[in-house]
């Protein structure tokens, strides 16, 4: 095989693309800026029950894993950056308050997530730690909103739903693992005969609330239809009444709940949305409340975060155009020196011609030239 | 051992740190696109064969291995970026003329390459493939140049050296690769009494040239020195001239000569410069030209770049002050999310207090505050 060719489901990034990942990133970035939300970057290499106590077996299955020459003790890739935020809110920020955090970085998947998906996503998220309110949830939900806004994407789609519902309704269940696994795989897959013949042998209030569960998506009149057929477990009143100020608080054009949703990784613990767009074919955002997951580190705070890939981003928003750029000769001549370092200083693209090199076309739009005029280095569109 | 404990040589970016690497990373990258510089993202994941054919065996050790679970082949985490940029150039754009990339991401080492060096540096580099004459190394020493000048770090001392003088010089040693990887060893480390005592039985003319070469580095007259001591050997007068060439070119505040030099990459076949700063234990820079690096890949271009590691680079740069933030109260008042809407599409940070948080002190350094006055939200000095 040669050496050119990249393993499958691994790709360069090139010129146009690159160019607008990184418009995009920084917009991202400016925005969790412009709330407060801080840069940390975590490393790409972690002790593996660093990366991976608590999490699932989801994750482990993605996560790259090698030896470690200096220790010889197991070292995984991260493939998700969460575990790895709420670890630094917990041992080394330590703050008492709030603390918003945010990231933007490679993650290395063992397998592509989906069908044609990279197995390096670039992925960007927001967190915020320490307030256990509905607030935090509004804030993280508008922040990811404004993301895709500055992205210029429109159309967004947000389905909300809450950890809390389903698990409310297997909480009743008393079944060995294996076979919740089953019911949770027929919960996500709305596979309403499969999960009626899962929970035969279950009790008939619970076998009716889950039958209920399946079919509960769609507009917000899934709220009261959940209040009435599952008002009784656990707190799934309190997490009907947070989606319901979750929807009243943002301004997406259209919101719809799935208060079956069980996708994603397992470590969501409360109110949970995702942001679809056209042209992506699966959610473009995905975030929640996982209140637990800073357990293994010593540290149960509150959290709320989302994130998502900016390789798939930049797939669904429309490119921008890139600035033409100005073509000077090469000359040993300090004061074309110093017109070309004045113009780059400007913020303009200036391409030296090599010598040899002059009728070649540029990869950078050229729309204009620098050239000797009268004694001076004078600008000329082309 | 607890989960929060990172392997040896690898470390969290906290945030004020973070913003400043994500600074500079953006300086460097807007300075390398006003060169016309394109961005380029290789993956973190390649075969091992295109990660490490030519490139020597210190490479190879740096390299993390592992099991593609896909093709049962085996994968390496890159440890550089110039074989992956020298692969794009060479099949993905295939351009006849001039091409112009740059790129900036993290590497990963499985070994620190200096005590107290990071295994995960975050490499930014900028190359230039297609042109043989010395133009091109000009290009790209003023390009880095100009990257430490938009780090605002000034007192840069510039090492020049030619990988063809140390090369004219050992191609005339008939010796077996261990005396002679031992012999490159001494020169490297400067080391005269080993040189001499190693090339002892090498012919006179060699051993002459390699006890003079070892003592060749300080200033111009470093130049004059060679051409009499090794102007004999292969292309060494071509290179004495591409280097007064290239010091002539450049503004750098102080210029010096290591002839010997052979430290960093097998790679660099001819020019080559390291740059040194206050503050750094070694070059802050490294750079050169390396035409036979695209090699693997089927073609052979004229190639000459530049590589430096931002978290190396952040360690002796002045601190940039954070802007400070404003201050918002939480509340549901479409007017108040209006007035911090505006505000931060302005550019400004603005912290919305959750809750019950209203007396934490902010990480953000909040300098205003938004208040409601006279019946429209008013920012306040705090």
């Amino acid at each position: 095989m040669s050496a050119w060719v990249l393993p499958d489901h691994i790709a360069d990034v090139l010129p146009s693309e690159a160019r607008h990942i990184e418009e995009l990133r920084r917009d991202l970035l400016d925005t969790a800026r412009s709330y407060g939300y801080e840069l940390v970057m975590p490393p790409l290499l972690e002790h593996l029950e660093s990366l991976l106590t608590g999490t699932g077996e989801a994750l482990d299955l993605q996560t790259f894993k090698l030896v470690d020459q200096l220790s010889g003790r197991m070292l995984g890739l991260r493939a998700d950056t969460t575990q790895q935020v709420a670890r630094i809110d917990a041992h080394l920020l330590n703050r008492q308050g709030v603390t918003r955090l945010c990231y933007c970085g490679p993650v290395l998947h063992t397998r592509p997530g989906r069908p044609h998906a990279t197995r390096e996503p670039l992925q960007f998220g927001a967190e915020i730690y320490g307030h256990a309110g509905v607030e935090a949830d509004v804030e993280v939900l508008r922040l990811a909103l404004d993301c895709l806004a500055a992205a210029e994407l429109g159309g967004v789609q947000l389905d909300l739903g809450d950890a809390r519902i389903p698990r409310a309704v297997l909480a009743q269940v008393d079944a060995p693992e294996a076979l919740l696994s089953e019911v949770r795989g027929a919960l996500a897959a709305k596979d309403a005969s499969g999960l009626a013949q899962l929970s035969r042998g279950f009790q008939p209030a619970v076998r009716d609330a889950l039958a209920a569960l399946v079919g509960l998506y769609g507009g917000s009149e899934v709220l009261d239809e959940a209040a009435k057929a599952l008002g009784s477990f656990g707190d799934v009143q309190a997490a009907l009444q947070t989606l319901r100020r979750l929807a009243a608080s943002v301004p997406a054009e259209r919101i719809s709940f799935d208060l079956a949703d069980l996708r994603g990784y397992a470590y969501y613990s409360g109110a949970r949305f995702s942001m679809y767009v056209a042209g992506a074919s699966d959610a473009i955002v995905r975030g929640g409340r996982y209140d637990e997951v800073g357990a293994v580190f010593g540290r149960n705070r509150p959290a709320v975060g989302f994130s998502l890939d900016l390789r798939e981003l930049v797939g669904v928003v429309r490119p921008r155009e890139l600035r033409a750029a100005i073509r000077a000769p090469w000359s040993d001549d300090a004061t074309l020196s110093q017109a070309i370092g004045a113009l780059r200083a400007g913020g303009e693209t200036v391409v030296c011609v090599m010598p040899g090199h002059e009728s070649e076309i540029d990869e950078f739009r050229c729309d204009r030239e620098l050239a000797l005029r009268a004694g001076s280095w004078t600008v000329l569109s082309l």
